[in-house]
């Protein structure tokens, strides 16, 4: 590992100063305050969105001409809808309620103390993330709703675009008397920049990373402060013997072509000997309609064939391999010991669904199951933020330190014990 | 950093790979089977106990030939006396509840799935601490009690008392069918044991280093498994101009001599200069009783020196320093708001206490001071997991992430959502 250049270091290190000091403000603030200052973004992106457009127009032109594949000049494109979308999201934080202040437990100790356990901003987080602009704004509202300061590492091909979103919101929280220092875009310093972010002890207090599996790896392997891993998804299917087949048929495609390029798209397929026959002709029909290629044993390769679908024998690989695509991997299986083994050898620890009518096959998975969202009878696409009601999402933790599954408000918080007394010593 | 011996990689790996599918065995165990393990366990310590002594002897002869400080001998050993006391700590263990099961939150959704946080076991947690033994037989009890399995890297100084301790407990899984992996020392290996258990990512869930600043600091620096730090205090007792005089000398003396050895001891004193005239001189006197060393600016001279107690001026160093010792540095400040920025510029983290009789001192202190624990009218000794009621306290985390203050059974497990539907899709 290189030397991070020592000016670099420095300007990250004051960067976290100055977010340190804005969080002290933030961690004060009401309710109302937060709501009304996220309106009031909300509003200034509005109002800002021509020069937000402009700006993401300059980097899609630099993207462009760099060769940038289209589904990353999509997830950089930031035109007039989705501008509005992005303010849209900050109202819809503004809703959401406040973490900050809940009081978690307590009780009163014999000897007359009165301990509270309350829920507290972490103080100042760093994002690293890729080019997706939607991130920078989305980050940085999550952070003022939770009362932290935010130093946001994006992309640099999304350079122009997060500049343009970051003056605005600096702006906008100056106007309401809130330190512009509660935002912050790390724009210098390269890759330096991102390296001195995620090694800045006792100035930064958490780092999220939010990507591909190679910086999520970096950041997990370089950070010395502490960080959530939002990972990938290996996610399978596992039919069961006494799986409904009309159910499984529509579960297994949902989960496999309802959106493809996901972390909670399914890209495993493993079916119980006995259900084979009654579901398999029916799921590779629709996996052949979507358009999808099983990479499949010997017995996938009958129905898939019989049913049209492009076939390729699978390999070792293709069990681990998250496609993020119309592939899927596919075994027949001898019974749920040999479903629930192959499972906990391949998961990436993010959703795992099983379709079953059996009561006690859906509990020995759900409890031998190690996972972040562990699902019966339902679409593996269900393991997200908005489906189960959080209202906004930071990411989805695949790791099993401080959160797991879809993160919102509260996993942007810590705790603090507050205790009350009249003079008790030991 | 220097490469870790390929065949101690190995061997970790290797142990690791065994916890693991102990610690699948661990999650599926009843309370009432794991709580029968953890009172066998502790008849077999009982019954055991000369062999642990004697071996406990062995090291102790080590220790004194290798000129070992009294201090550290003396949290070495394990005399009869402390083995019955390890065992009865397995038992008190046994007497807690269970995390593992808890439902977190849950709720239907619209489409009428059916979501549940609920509780469940990291898998393997790895420990890494000093020459403490009663550490050995504490992390295995919380680890079997909240379904994990443990990886226990001790001081090699307590190598001896640690076998036979590990012998005798593993003996004890065994026949109360539990899989022996579920606790595991690493004997071999040196100090890049230690190195590869903090780097099996995927193998390893969780790693808690316990022991003095050097060692946190190697692991956390180190580590790619993510961590938890346990963490050093430099506890502040900061003296409001409001304070009750005597619950000041009572509070700030308990804090300070109770017992100087440990975290949550304090190493400051900050008094608002409109009560020093009314409480040093008796602060002073009980600090010079005890015979501590003040470290203090010119006006705490004046007091100390009236009162007799030894006296140093005060270094910039002292500020941060964790005495753990007879010694304390202090300071008088000018009102509140200097109390507040000093404590937020030296706290470790830990414990910060406040003496006040103001209602508005003590909110603004509580709300504003970023600690662990913040107290009000209250020793800085009360940190702590028994103290709060835990039953158990694996160690105190300084940190953010995960947990915050005494760490007991619920903040050795993680969560999983468990999703139940009758076949919804997206």
């Amino acid at each position: 590992m290189s030397t991070i250049a020592p000016q670099v270091v420095e300007h990250v290190a004051e960067v976290a100063r100055a977010a340190r000091t804005a969080a002290r403000q933030l961690a004060l603030l009401t309710r109302a305050e937060k709501d009304a200052a996220l309106l009031a973004l909300a509003d200034a992106v509005d109002a800002g969105a021509d020069r937000v457009v402009q700006a993401n127009e300059e980097d899609l032109e630099r993207g462009r001409a760099a060769g940038l594949p289209e589904n990353l000049l999509d997830r950089l494109t930031l035109d007039a809808d989705r501008t509005r979308a992005v303010a849209d999201a900050l109202r819809q934080v503004a809703s959401l309620p406040d973490p900050v202040g809940e009081v978690v437990r307590g009780s009163t100790l014999a000897n007359g103390l009165q301990i509270r356990q309350v829920r507290v901003p972490m103080g100042v987080v760093g994002m690293i993330y890729e080019a997706r602009p939607n991130v920078t704004v989305d980050a940085a509202g999550l952070g003022l709703k939770s009362g932290n300061a935010v130093i946001l590492r994006g992309g640099s091909a999304a350079g122009s675009t997060n500049a343009a979103l970051v003056a605005i919101l600096r702006a906008g929280l100056e106007e309401r008397g809130i330190s512009p220092d509660a935002v912050t875009l790390l724009s210098e310093g390269g890759h330096d920049a991102a390296r001195a972010l995620m090694t800045a002890r006792g100035l930064v207090d958490l780092v999220i990373p939010r990507g591909g599996a190679g910086l999520i790896q970096t950041v997990v392997t370089e950070s010395t402060v502490p960080v959530i891993e939002t990972g990938i998804g290996n996610c399978h299917v596992v039919v069961d013997a006494s799986a409904d087949p009309d159910m499984a048929v529509s579960i297994v495609t949902n989960s496999k072509t309802h959106r493809t390029s996901v972390c909670n798209a399914a890209e495993s397929l493993l079916v119980h000997r006995d259900a084979a026959e009654r579901v398999l002709p029916g799921v590779m029909e629709q996996l052949a309609a979507a358009g999808v290629t099983v990479h499949g044993d010997e017995e996938m390769r009958r129905y898939a064939e019989a049913a049209g679908a492009a076939f390729q024998p699978i390999t070792d690989e293709d069990d681990d391999t998250e496609f993020l695509s119309l592939d899927i991997s596919a075994r027949v299986v001898a019974d749920l010991d040999a479903a629930i083994a192959h499972v906990q050898e391949h998961t990436s620890g993010h959703t795992e669904a099983i379709v079953t009518a059996d009561r006690a096959a859906a509990r020995r998975f759900t409890a031998e199951v190690d996972a972040a969202a562990v699902l019966v009878n339902a679409s593996t696409r269900f393991t997200d933020g908005g489906e189960f009601g959080f209202g906004a999402e930071i990411g989805i933790s695949t790791q099993k330190l401080h959160a797991r599954g879809p993160m919102a408000l509260p996993e942007l918080t810590t705790t603090k014990w507050v205790v009350e007394g009249d003079g008790q010593v030991r």
